[in-house]
């Protein structure tokens, strides 16, 4: 069993995707993104996204009612729904699910997080964001089992129903823990992990897992999130993590023979 | 097995229904349009709802490439997870699904649609509605033999994987019949079938499956597709249909028990 994680922007083609993973054949759990539509979406809504700083340097979007709205909208309507008519146009039944049905992802709500601003520290409170802590793993085999691809995106839900946003690469690493999966092909918009942001010919092809935390140094953005979920996956038993560049022609395959960045 | 199906509108609490539908017991498949939120959303997009008249008077929304992706965003994405939250806050474990999820509404484009304006007819192509002629009954056993309760809601798909805007009414029909329900309980926000629109007392209680048709006299706005779907379930195999005020405590109960208007 196999998860591919896609992000949630433009320059990657559904379509070349989806061919790609039924070439591969296997057990594929897919999860996606959608960041990018979800905030072309909340300009057009006139609420554009605000994002924070967490005092560790990660930014985050601001998860407040009317983003969670948009992120269920997005993410779990337009985009999943996008996802799984590509899927079943190459001919695979996908089954486009949130994070929140069946429980898939169950978890616990933030109560508050710590934002900085102009260098400093407040406490936002009534977000809707937390920590996946248990995944039904069982769902996700009956769906394998009757042939159908999974296709799963935010938001996740507490024990008492209630919607949350929470990190997709670290959800990812909490299920492969619950699927036993050890193989994660991870596609977004650059050639691999670059040590210079603004340089594609920076991809560093190869990385030990226990250098991922200098490799933060390095990471721009999202991709700072990204290494978190790594060094997360690594400690809940993946053994390879595959970062690939989602723009190219089999775009799996591509990352798996080794073209992005394999970090083991 | 019972079939039920909301309407999209506001003033249906969501709790009620859920519990109800918990205290109800034994297998239920639901169904849920969300057409307010979604002209909402349209509205606040810029892109207001355009709506047509087919010739034989039924007014349909106009479905082009940006009004499908926003019924996709607020039927599959934001209205489907607030009822798969509701039900999981009462401690029911729902699935929410979307028609093209496991090819659960597989249906066909329609290549143009008909559409009366000042009075002349004229031929709309582009659209992306059509009509479903299959359901993935499998599906919705697995997950029901699973314990879970189905959330199931617009769009449905084509075989070459297109996302499609259907009737639900007569959708739900069309779904009847694959899983062999006998009973559809229909709710709106209307004290029943009204002979009189404007007079909440003139409810007609009970209705002959052979009446339907003179019906259509006294229907405006959806309620003539839901006549049109009760005719259709009926000519399916259903047998008792129980369309109820959705605003009332007990909603699912009290339709059952006759409080609504009862078709067989």
């Amino acid at each position: 069993m196999l998860i591919v994680k896609v992000g949630g922007g433009d320059a990657i083609s559904k379509l070349a995707v989806t061919e790609d993973i039924k070439t591969l054949g296997g057990d594929v759990v897919f999860v996606h993104g959608g960041r990018r539509q979800a905030d072309q979406v909340a300009r057009e809504l006139g609420s554009p996204t605000k994002r924070i700083v967490s005092p560790s340097g990660l930014t985050s979007v601001l998860t407040d009612k009317a983003v969670l709205d948009i992120l269920t909208m997005v993410y779990a309507g337009l985009v999943n729904k996008q996802w799984v008519s590509a899927f079943q146009s190459v001919g695979l039944n996908a089954i486009g699910l949130s994070g929140a049905d069946g429980r898939l992802w169950l978890g616990v709500r933030k109560q508050h997080i710590i934002a900085v601003e102009n260098g400093k520290q407040k406490l936002v409170s009534g977000t809707y964001t937390g920590k996946v802590l248990e995944v039904n793993s069982k769902l996700v085999k009956t769906l394998l089992d009757n042939s159908y691809v999974p296709v799963i995106t935010q938001p996740a839900v507490t024990s008492d129903g209630t919607l949350i946003n929470t990190d997709n690469d670290r959800t990812v690493a909490v299920m492969a823990k619950a699927l036993g999966v050890k193989k994660i092909v991870v596609l977004f918009e650059a050639p691999g992990f670059l040590k210079d942001v603004s340089d594609p010919l920076s991809v560093v092809s190869r990385i030990k897992r226990g250098e991922l935390m200098d490799m933060m140094r390095y990471a721009e953005g999202s991709m700072k999130k990204k290494v978190l979920g790594a060094i997360e996956a690594f400690s809940q038993g993946v053994e390879t993590i595959y970062w690939g560049d989602g723009r190219i022609d089999h775009p799996v395959r591509e990352a798996l023979a080794g073209k992005g960045t394999v970090i083991q």
